[in-house]
């Protein structure tokens, strides 16, 4: 059973839990609340685990509680919502030093101290390996929360910045590590490492009401946009990717197909929103002017279902599949 | 470095990030913010992992799911609150299939719909072992909002119930499966599978002026009073410790002390209150005529610091320490 699939079965068992105030529940980047009449509270969780999504010989301890929160947080700016506090669950096997785990804290603690969100608690306990679970809070105005279901044909599909570097930075990592010197490899490790959410951009594009539906790329372009079809009830055809110069470097280094992994990649955690088409040329310069970098057009949502390329050949969802 | 310990280091870390609106942060029950001016939010995570808090073989999957989120409830009660979500971090190792993974679904559903709790969302991953982080928020009153830190000198120590019977039920699973059908057995199989959070207690004893200080008994009452008395730079007497009847029962069976479980054992998830002693009679009729069940006085707070017994014997801290 893929993920999706599960996840279908649990949210159908889950429909009838007493839910008056839940505006949107399992399946959105984050649920949505509504604490007051004008203002939506969202709340998502996200689980790193040694073995699965790091290594402590791979990734620092500082590094790991980035990447937690990076995630969290990215889903809160894919909701146009800015982060107030995040909770920490972490499992412990009994090798893990006090120091590590200050370390990892240290990591967590920057990156929250630059995104303005509170650490606000937690749970510590044993486990076979590290388990970081982490639970962030964020707020927005009703009229700025973006879904992942309001796109419609003809809009255009951007995205906040070019895909495939934190794919190229894995493959650094674990294949490659004689690459990490390399100026276009120590990109790559970066952006795999210690990626950045755009909390400032999701605020900016959930304050437009231009912006139809907005999802973070955090398991890849071909399975996140195909979320977004999916929930919008559309299609959608990839018309430019935009591959990461740092992705492309490191690509042809190993032989490897850059377009796959901008498209398959995952953990950009760039932006992906539909705009309305008439709308598109002048947001883009405004976020241009205001961010100093490109909202880069990669294609149109299309009637029907399915997402393609421009050659027409239809794209799989093909990216991470967490019980895969 | 034992888990107390720990979490010294790590808040003292976390002291500094942006927190403008978090009224209490790591060390509470629970960890609590300010959504508006009257109002207070509060949020609690907690983490089972398998091999460490539970086994597959000797806890349904719908139990599993009934404990984790009872934790959580638990501490939103123990600070007067009424949960609203729950978010939930599911890692799932391969051997684990889909029917299991649905009825934890279920018995988090289950209790959910009682307590008026949505699950909110969640994220699944692959893990070696099952590993569940729940994250309740819930809500209350800014007035009714009951920390650790508010006992003083004179106060009674009440129990909204008898302890020990968790504990009793960890060794009919574990050692005495021979004593399951055993009605003291059976009663204490219970306690420890699916115990049920004080939710309309908590609520209500959060709603008293008189009720200065409130926590639930997860880790045991020698380690959750200590909690209260360090918070409150007071110490405690415990003078009648409230012994479960199936904790005394499944204990004559094994030959072990009763009152050792009742007040190392823990997760009996009762709530431990301080009390104004003037309005503890007055509060406790009230307490019966509500709920049809004792508040148990068990003993003062005093000067000074440390709990002792009766007898002037001091009680060191022996509950559960997560790392130890």
């Amino acid at each position: 059973m893929t993920e999706d699939a599960l996840i279908a079965q649990i949210r159908a068992r889950l429909d009838d839990v007493a839910a008056e105030r839940l505006l949107v529940g399992v399946g959105d980047d984050a649920a949505v609340w509504q604490p007051r009449r004008n203002q939506r509270s969202v709340i998502t969780t996200d689980a790193l685990v040694e073995g699965v999504h790091f290594t402590r010989a791979a990734m620092t301890a500082g590094e790991v509680g980035h990447r937690a929160l990076a995630a969290n947080l990215s889903d809160v700016a894919a909701m146009g919502a800015r982060p107030v506090l995040a909770t920490v669950a972490l499992g412990l096997p009994p090798d893990c030093e006090p120091d590590w785990v200050l370390a990892l804290y240290d990591g967590l603690a920057a990156l929250a101290r630059r995104g303005r969100c509170a650490i606000a608690g937690g749970d510590i306990t044993r486990a076979p390996v590290v388990v970081l679970a982490l639970t962030v809070v964020g707020e927005v105005r009703a009229s700025n929360l973006k879904r992942r279901d309001g796109a419609r044909p003809g809009d255009v599909v951007a995205l906040t910045g070019p895909l495939g570097a934190s794919r190229a930075g894995l493959c650094v990592a674990l294949e490659r590590t004689d690459l990490a010197d390399d100026p276009a490899g120590a990109a790559a490790l970066t952006a795999y490492r210690t990626p950045e959410p755009r909390l400032r951009e999701g605020r900016w594009l959930g304050a437009s009401r231009h912006v139809r539906a907005m999802i973070d790329t955090s398991d890849g372009l071909s399975t996140d946009l195909a979320r977004v079809c999916l929930a919008s009830g559309v299609g959608a055809i990839i018309e430019t990717l935009p591959v990461a110069a740092s992705a492309r470097a490191v690509a042809a280094r190993v032989d490897a197909d850059p377009e796959r992994w901008a498209l398959d990649g995952g953990e950009d955690f760039e932006l992906l929103v539909a705009i309305e088409r008439r709308a598109f040329r002048h947001l883009a310069a405004r976020f241009a002017a205001q961010f100093g970098r490109e909202l880069l057009a990669v294609g149109s949502i299309t009637e029907g279902a399915g997402l393609r390329l421009a050659n027409g050949e239809p794209i799989p969802p093909a990216g991470w599949d967490h019980l895969r």
